[in-house]
């Protein structure tokens, strides 16, 4: 490939100087003449019957212009992610404490809170279940009537297990667990609605996949999907928890039903309560091995709680499963993965997507298999790290695994690990200095047999510069800078010369949802596709401007150039000669996920095909007095395919990375009774820039042959290692391991008081 | 063609509901916060030297937050119609009254005012040139000391005319003269622009073409297109004088200089003062024909007062001399178009483009040779009407000509032509009654070697309603109900289904202009481009689930057709899978007008090929005491193609008959040293609905074989036989011919003295 202008090169993330500057417009920004107070009421059990709901006195409160229960949805009362089973507005039972009752428009705050105090809600509490483990047992309480709570019981196989085993010389077997955590986004979720005067209904919110907002919102109201119209603001934050609907149809009802525009904000407090979180998920991992190492088999067990709604928990125990062997060659393997219905907090989609949970074992395996074999934590990883052409369990056959033990030896080397002896492993009478590291593989897309597509335009103007419409969302990972990257490269021109349109339903086609790493990826094809006939279009005005053939002519930074050389003949001279030559200098692109390979009898049918790896080292302090733990250095190596844009990219690991880090060491939703308990950001404590240490990222760039210029997605693979490899770190420090997260202060002194006991 | 199931049915207009209930949103209707009001300070001249122009005192009043002249423009300052020779803010010359010398923005409509009028110019009047014969004259004094008052002298020749009026038994030699008239739109221009949070400049104006408007904002501003984003609001009427920018650009720079919103809005005074009018012409015609009324050759001189800028005035011109022959055979001719500069108003675009001016010309020759010959009106046109295969003067050899005497002969019938003889000619001492017919070509689209293309966008979503993205304007005329339509009818859905998202260039491609009857011609294939592959795969798709072979299946209402027979299989249900199976429901499409036929050497390059024929028969009395003219009664038949929305259609042709009543009555701008006098509605007389008769409308569908389902445009040629129908029905009562419009009371008194004289 020749060198590139705009892709790989620095780029200022765009929009990044509004959001410094505090000009960036997110949803509770905007505001619309007569704009209403939307608020709603949430249940105050787990698990609870309806009695009674009166809303009439709550009705005839002064300033209040509505209030609606479910008898008031002109369509579905239902999100529908997976299944249609969350109702909006609940009819006579509560599952969870994030259930909504009723929802109030008023003309202002107060008003709307005082209808919130006036509803009458009498409940009558049901006993609930909040272990999943019991969820599971024979003659459990059902949490649905006419669904067994162990929704799905999903079976990956490959080899035979039982002879793996059987050819094992040690087997190590161990149960991990690991937290509810909360996304924590800095912007809690919001919308605004509006009908148009032409009766659209136009929603401004933020989310990660506006055509899915658009047809769950049009299927709540009974509107056809090309009547509602789904804008994207400025957004602030999303970590797959914006993922499904949160506030838009609620916002959207108020304002079907009252003619004005409402907005709907929820405090932290609502955020924390009704979102979905990550799944906590206990993994019973055993690992077989030859006392050389070599991995002979697995099985692993991993039961999550889903909560009473399905949300995306199939869809995360599916990738958790079919991730559960990590990047290392496993010749025989059994992997179970149980979605089990709770009265807990719900849980669906979060950054990493199940794979941080079973990472976490599969990591902690692979140290307690080294311990266990008096190999260094480095050398069993490379016995075992899977290679280019190697087949996954799945069925899939690895197009390029480079990034393998690339990623582990350029860890080792950067954070010194083959000399870690040298420096002092107690530096103080209290102190004990450790060192840890992950390998992770981390899939890029949907999988197979999964809608996993992505249009978008590009329209290029008489002066040379392009509109690029996408529909996929940037939620702070820079999707946008680098899609008008991918567009500006295509194009040949630059990337000032590049303007991204918010995305907007009424603009741009589906790119699908922004998650499973997939956006630069898949959108990137998109728009790579619809640059294709432009740029065709250009090089054959330049050919027939120059007298010079097609094949010698190329555009780069806005100049056609021919073999190599600029000429004076730029790309706005041509994009101003094409509209006189009736031309066409727009496209609209598609690009569904390609799966060329032939899978065999038996595989995986919901495999992926593109992997990133990644290996992170941390270097840790623990206080043995306190049990504090202190992260001293984190080096993180990540295989990103071809860098899109390198500061981005950074910013996407050490972002990763310090999610990890609260992942690893303080972070847990509390709940009793399937009531959270610390629904703040003062008691639910995530890394703030005084946690985080030096983060030492590399990039490697093994390109992806079916990507855009070989890109690889790594918005989520980067946090995948971190918690892993601090928990190896701090089994390294303290010598005894801790198989459950978080590593708080309390969990290491409790290890050590066990270790001495 | 199968039987169609929306286009040709009866469909109401898109948004008619909310204009007729007041819902619809003109930018006058809109408004963002902290708004501010733009004002431009226009000429007391039509034609003076700046000497001072001093607007400091002007930017210090209270309120005032800009006062912008020519020295604060940061890019160009000029429009940039055909040639960029018009001033935004005028340097050191005003050349006719509407050019502007300063721009303000203030907090309020009396700060705006009170800076106008704090605003000192101190002018140099300079002898002004206003009559175009004049100006032609060797010596006359120069309009611009670097170009000569005549622009073009545009010559169209074929045969040898000096040989056809050797062969002509009969001469018939007049000069004709019409009128500079006002486009009068309900809506007076306006303009909000506004800097968004993220740099980009938003223009919400109407117009007539969206990426042109964009372009010329974009240029004065010194942005790139792409930074620049227009929206066209529901427009209240353009007819050709919004196709022009008109306060978009100061509008746009008062809004970049105060980094706040603006609105514009022009005044009825101001409006008439300064957009661009419909050009006066004067036509000297000579008819050479066979005593058997055969033409044998046609001179035609015309002059066109185009005023000091050019913009469209030598592109009328040119569609005024290609269609100077009319609807007949004419072996010889020799016609000539003159564009003339003058200090008089500017004159461009107004529906019709010249060729209202030409026809009034050649309909009045066909009478007077009827006259001269003792033929029948009729007759003599039926002897030299055109037919398909037919070559014209220009060159064109016509495609589809079945409606010039389809139209004539179904006139004939509908009017009682033949038998009017029945009827009183004198139905009381002071009335005398009158017919009159004429027949008319019209061009549809804007010529070969002319850029003539759109782009359009359709999107289907998952419950098989679609989203319609175009930039053509709507301006009252249909397009946008026309082109929902056959897209529904090409997507096999109703046309309800079918959301059209308002005209904005971050939306949709360009659609080029609409003008030159071309919007639902151009755009119709465009969007029948882009409905292709959607519809294909629906089909595909449709096979596949009944299994029956593709080519027997249709969509049609919203259902699959098996041979004609509705299956339970409906397009929302195709639409719901097709994303499962990862296939693309959007597309893009495109078209540019085709000319595949070869031209003779000497044709004329920029000749159209798709023509409409229309015939209007008037039926008048002339109160011969007070000069008044009454239309009893009109005849409209028109060759409309395959009609797409008859209502529209009806309703195009009588808003075109309407508008030619009152060119052929009542309107004309009175100016005097190039001054305008009548700028209102009360003093320039438009005809109300009490001056409209009952008009009998016909559409007959001849097909245009290039065409969308074999559509054609009738904007603008429903207008054109209107006044010299009109005209020879006064001739045919008074008994003398009135060459010059409008037939005011005034004129006809003067006729009849003249005729008594």
């Amino acid at each position: 490939m020749p060198e590139m202008e705009v892709v790989g090169r620095k780029a200022n993330a765009l929009g990044s100087r509004d959001i410094v500057t505090g000009k960036a417009r997110y949803c509770r920004d905007l505001s619309f003449p007569g704009m209403l107070v939307g608020k709603l009421l949430t249940s105050q059990h787990s698990s609870a019957r309806i009695v009674r709901l009166d809303v009439s006195r709550a009705r005839a409160l002064p300033g209040v212009l509505t209030v609606l229960t479910h008898a008031d949805i002109p369509g579905e009362n239902s999100y529908l992610y997976a299944e249609p089973d969350q109702p909006l507005l609940v009819v006579d039972a509560v599952r969870y404490q994030g259930d909504v009752l009723a929802a109030v428009a008023a003309e202002d705050e107060a008003s709307a809170l005082a209808a919130l105090e006036a509803i009458r809600v009498d409940y009558e509490p049901q006993p609930g279940i909040y272990d999943p483990l019991e969820a599971m047992q024979p003659g459990a309480r059902q949490v649905w009537p006419d669904r067994p709570n162990v929704h799905s019981h999903l079976v990956i196989a490959c080899g035979d297990a039982e002879q793996g085993f059987r050819e094992a010389e040690v087997i190590i077997d161990h149960t991990y667990h690991t937290p509810l955590i909360e996304h924590a986004f800095l912007e809690t979720e919001c919308a605004i609605a509006k009908v148009e005067p032409d009766g659209t209904l136009l929603v401004i919110s933020p989310g990660q996949s506006p055509h899915r907002d658009r047809m769950q919102i049009a299927r709540a109201l009974g509107l056809p999907e090309s009547r509602v119209r789904v804008v994207y603001p400025a957004i602030g934050g999303a970590f797959g928890g914006k993922d499904e609907l949160h506030v838009q149809i609620h916002a959207a009802l108020l304002a079907q039903a009252t003619g004005r525009p409402v907005l709907i904000e929820r405090t932290r407090e609502e955020s924390i309560r009704t979102h979905v979180k990550r799944h906590p998920v206990q993994v019973r991992y055993r690992t077989g091995a030859a006392r050389d190492g070599r991995i002979t088999a697995i099985h692993v067990e991993a039961v999550g709680d889903t909560g009473p709604y399905l949300n995306a928990g199939a869809e995360v125990m599916s990738v958790l499963a079919a991730s559960a062997y990590g990047p290392y060659r496993v010749p025989n393997a059994r992997i179970e993965a149980f979605t089990v219905f709770t009265n807990n907090p719900i849980c669906g989609a979060m950054r990493g997507f199940g794979i941080p949970q079973v990472a976490f074992a599969c990591e902690l395996q692979m140290d307690a298999l080294a311990r266990e074999l008096g190999l260094d934590p480095l050398a069993v990883r490379l016995i075992n790290g899977v290679e280019t052409g190697d087949r996954l369990p799945t069925g899939v056959t690895l197009r390029q695994a480079g990034g393998m033990k690339g990623c582990l030896l350029e860890a080792a080397e950067m954070s010194g690990w083959r000399v870690r002896e040298q420096m002092e492993r107690q530096p103080a009478p209290h102190l004990r200095r450790g060192w840890g590291m992950a390998s992770i593989i981390f899939t890029v897309g949907l999988g197979r047999n999964v809608p996993d597509f992505a249009g978008a335009s590009l329209d290029m103007a008489a002066d040379g510069t392009a509109i690029l419409r996408t529909a996929a969302a940037d939620i702070g990972q820079g999707a946008h800078t680098a899609l008008a990257q991918i567009a500006a490269e295509a194009l040949g021109i630059e990337l000032a010369a590049v303007q991204v349109v918010r995305p907007d339903t009424h603009v741009a086609p589906s790119a699908g949802a922004a998650v499973g790493s997939r956006t630069t990826f898949v959108s990137g094809n998109a728009v790579l596709s619809a640059a294709g006939p432009i740029r065709d279009t250009l090089l054959d005005m330049a050919a027939a401007e120059t007298g010079l053939p097609r094949e010698v002519l190329s555009l780069r930074g806005g100049y056609v150039h021919a073999e190599g050389e600029r000429l004076s003949l730029t790309v706005a001279d041509l994009a101003a000669q094409a509209g006189w030559q009736n031309r066409r200098l727009h496209a609209e692109g598609f690009y569904t996920m390609e799966y060329p390979e032939e899978m065999p009898p038996g595989s995986y049918p919901y495999a992926h095909a593109v992997f990133t790896f990644a290996t992170q080292i941390a270097r840790v302090l623990v206080d043995v007095e306190t049990g504090e733990v202190t992260v001293e250095e984190l080096v993180a190596v990540q295989d990103a395919g071809q860098v899109v844009n390198p500061d981005g990219a950074l910013g996407q690991v050490e972002g990763g990375a310090a999610m990890g880090i609260g992942y690893a060491l303080t972070e847990e939703l509390i709940a009793e009774q399937g009531m959270t308990l610390n629904n703040s950001l003062e008691s639910y404590l995530i890394p703030t820039v005084q946690d985080i240490p030096e983060i030492q990222v590399r990039l490697l760039e093994y390109p992806e042959p079916y990507a855009p210029y070989g890109v690889k997605g790594i918005g989520e693979s980067s946090l995948t290692p971190t918690a892993p490899a601090i928990a190896n770190a701090v089994a390294d420090a303290i010598g005894v391991p801790i198989r459950r997260l978080p590593l708080t202060a309390e969990a290491v002194l409790a290890a050590l008081e066990a270790q001495e006991g």
